[in-house]
């Protein structure tokens, strides 16, 4: 356990639902049977946020979203015990956020009955996450290798309750952005699907930093750009078409999207790298159509600026001091620093 | 969203994973045939633990547990959005560690298959919980009866991702008490049964308070109590069995159970009552024989000392800091308030 530089000043903390549906059964409850559904309510679909605001906080929020097979607990200690970024970005000021999307982690109550399987995977995630070629890592991969954060990395999976559902994690963004006032939605992989989303539906979302965007690029009907084909595990990249007025929404905030290290730049056997090699072009697509409607997207290739070994957790890397600090002087760049 | 008196000194925050197993698959990975378990490994069955320490903190610890169908989130906001049980204690000084069970909340990952159902049965608990008789409150609740507080309440409800194993959870409570130092545990419902299960394997764990104990109650080999007849919809309740040599290690600690109001003495047709009637029976029968060991285990009956409407979610209720109090009072007199 690291002890701060110094102690964090906090205003107010804690937790609360967002979004979410109600199940009501027909009928009426009576209490001889009571384990009988009828005339009985559920509360599901909801995500879960704890928040966390700093004593003289800046005025804009920071919401974050983790990815696929993941909960908030990403950006709180990195694996090898150090601060995530919760804790880095409370240091800056900012009021921090952090959901659990419906349906995953501490928001488990869905809509739907879930299968949960215990499918050692763990060899595929290694690849996919560009750690290496398991179980070799690549020599300079900024993910902690030390036994102890293997162990607690791997820990922080955690399933499905029930089927992932990118519209209603929209919604309980949304609501959670309503709370928290003017926000900056941080996404992680599957998280960007979502995100879009819910930048679409909440005047909240001032900008959207994507860290890694794996899934449902959006495009404007008429211009999504044909399936890519890829030697991922995972198959060909689809695009999602959005309506036009939807698309339009996401020209009006900034938007950033971050790529870490070795992404190929043309086809590759190895499915976890190519995996990622369509998934950034597809990022500059689809940041090339925000723009050509008049928005202001950006892809940022970290090799491109010289930050080499970053792996598809760049936010629990070794060097993720060095990538808060890059978001935090986009942020300010783009005026929502305040 | 409530701003605190004075704001919080956190002196370190974070997360890891407590306890744990692994899955190894026999063979060997491929990366051709990637989405195959063969030579794979998961890691499974470990707790989350969420922990702040205070500036200036005391020595001691407190490790929350939360019950059934819950996750750590009871402990940090009371559902009409007050401070829960996570601030007021970093109020007082002590480092607090709040765990999702193995297999809940964020601890998702199994090693055994789960189903999550979606079946209605929020009046089923209103009425175990002591709200009242749904869909009418008692009179004098200390529950928070606000539209959106019913709502936050009932969206912390989060299911099972693999059945519940007490051994599993205790496993993850020592571990966690390890990292933490001398701990003070403080359960819920049933987070009763893992915690002295805990008690007995981790010599960190130097008192228990066990805030309405549920299920599992251990008395000594031989010593069982027969099982409680009850109308509760859950059945008779039945003791657990355990050695006498583990049994004398709850002897060791201060363990204090607390109980809050509408349990009725006598039989009762309300089986959410009567199902209470026979567990606060069996938590002062298994005081009572801990204490004949030797030991040091009180049951306190709020309504005893003249606090009154307390429910099931005590530490949620509108009257929570005044438990808070009664418990530091507690700590502070068995000498572990250090």
């Amino acid at each position: 356990m690291k002890l701060f530089r110094k102690p964090l000043m906090i205003e107010a903390q804690g937790s609360f639902a967002a979004g979410g549906t109600v199940i009501r059964e027909k009928g009426t409850y009576e209490e001889a049977h009571a384990l009988s559904p009828e005339g009985q309510e559920k509360h599901v679909d909801h995500g879960y946020v704890f928040y966390q605001i700093p004593a003289d906080a800046r005025k804009n929020a920071l919401l974050f979203l983790h990815g696929a097979g993941q909960s908030g607990a990403c950006w709180e200690t990195t694996p090898d015990g150090r601060e995530g970024f919760q804790t880095l970005f409370l240091r800056k000021g900012y009021k921090v956020y952090i959901m659990d999307q419906p349906r995953r982690g501490r928001a488990g109550s869905g809509g739907v009955e879930g299968k949960v399987t215990s499918v050692a995977d763990e060899a595929l995630w290694f690849d996919i996450f560009r750690f290496g070629h398991y179980p070799h890592y690549f020599e300079n991969v900024q993910i902690p290798r030390e036994e102890e954060a293997e162990n607690q990395f791997w820990r922080k999976v955690t399933p499905n309750t029930g089927a992932f559902d990118p519209k209603l994690t929209a919604v309980a963004l949304a609501d959670a952005a309503g709370r928290a006032g003017n926000t900056i939605l941080v996404t992680h992989s599957q998280g960007g699907s979502p995100g879009w989303l819910a930048a679409m539906k909440s005047a909240n979302i001032k900008a959207i930093i994507a860290l890694e965007p794996g899934v449902g690029f959006v495009f404007p009907e008429g211009e999504v750009p044909p399936p890519m084909e890829s030697s991922s595990p995972f198959g060909p990249l689809k695009g999602v078409a959005v309506s036009r007025s939807d698309f339009e929404k996401l020209t009006q905030i900034p938007i950033l999207m971050i790529f870490g290290d070795h992404i190929p730049e043309n086809p590759s056997p190895h499915g976890g790298e190519d995996n990622w090699r369509v998934r950034l072009k597809e990022a500059r697509l689809m940041a090339e159509t925000i723009n050509r409607h008049g928005g202001d997207a950006k892809v940022l290739h970290l090799p491109d600026i010289g930050i080499y070994g970053n792996t598809h957790f760049l936010f629990e890397d070794k060097n993720n001091e060095e990538i808060a600090d890059l978001m935090d002087r986009w942020i300010v760049k783009k005026g929502l620093g305040g």
